[in-house]
């Protein structure tokens, strides 16, 4: 298998921080260079229509894109160790905290970050600054409940390390470089710490 | 069970036809109005802090939201007919194709429409018109794709009716609705047999 990466965009490390927390071996990276816009190419494009990495290319030629999409692919084929549940009631509420980091958090630092920040200039185009900062306004509200919430649970779905807190620490850490976010200034002392914990993680 | 909705808004609409189509009864449907901004009640707030309508209460008093998740858990409740994938790789795939519409077909027509229609100032403030409109082209963008794609493919999933047909025919009815989106005027004749087609099933 091919997996379609650009190294320093936040959903192709989801998938490759979820293959070194299964220490799956053997697929082999791709560079997709998207300041050059080879995410456009025909050739790319050929591969998955919606030009998005990460991109998994099967070894029969089929392709899967979607960073959730493909870590339930890799979750079929190695099921241990388990990040997305083992039941399907399990499975429902590590899905709703995943998407809650994915939809609420991920989404409003990813809004924020390509609607101001001046290196993504050439992958948004045009830019809405306004609407990007009011995003890093709700960005932070977000941040807010997510460590009060950490006050009690040490992880992001509950007792567990699963997927949503692989969708959690990338959103993080795509924030603490391009914004500069930093929960620790902000007095979110729950959150800092739980970067913090999870940046120990091998797979980081 | 008892599932938190809003009468006109499109993300419960998923879960209600989902609901229809595997023919699941027993479920109270309790309604949230919106406009009297009763999703950010305390009361409602402390179900699902996040607002958000779907919201799923399950007898035992926990509570699920976000709509994919509720699906899942009814899909887990209730496997046939199955809208989800039965082999971990068909889940797979289904996914795929659903994250695409939801967050390229209905997420453009959202942000289009929250941004754009003065019946949602309420619900989004301050709306960003600029863009808003950006939004709306970039959703034509992804139906003119998918009016190809259902050249070949009956669904869009592939050769049978999946919970990706129920988030494309939602969000291409909020569309309809609200940005006065008519697929058979823009010359998107395969996607405008899609839509009549899917209008015809007995959920819609």
């Amino acid at each position: 298998m091919k997996l379609y990466v650009s190294p320093r965009a936040p959903n192709p490390r989801r998938v490759t921080m979820f293959i070194a927390e299964k220490n799956i071996k053997g697929i082999e990276e791709v560079i997709v260079n998207l300041s050059e816009n080879e995410h456009k190419s025909t050739a790319f494009v050929a591969k998955n229509p919606f030009s998005g990495v990460p991109t998994l290319e099967l070894d029969d030629g089929r392709v899967l894109s979607e960073s959730r999409a493909i870590c339930a692919y890799l979750e079929g084929l190695h099921p241990e160790p388990n990040l997305m549940g083992t039941t399907f009631e399990e499975r429902a509420f590590i899905e709703m905290a995943d998407r809650r980091m994915e939809l609420s958090l991920f989404g409003s630092i990813a809004n924020c970050i390509r609607h101001t920040h001046p290196g993504l200039s050439a992958l948004e185009q045009p830019q809405f600054h306004d609407f990007g900062h009011s995003q890093g306004k709700k960005m932070l509200v977000v941040a807010r409940w997510l460590d009060e919430y950490l006050a009690s649970n040490e992880y992001v779905a509950g007792d567990r390390f699963t997927i949503a807190d692989i969708t959690a620490f990338c959103a993080l850490e795509f924030a603490r470089g391009l914004m500069k976010f930093n929960p620790g200034e902000l007095g979110l002392s729950h959150l800092h710490a739980y970067r913090n914990r999870i940046a120990l993680r091998p797979s980081v």
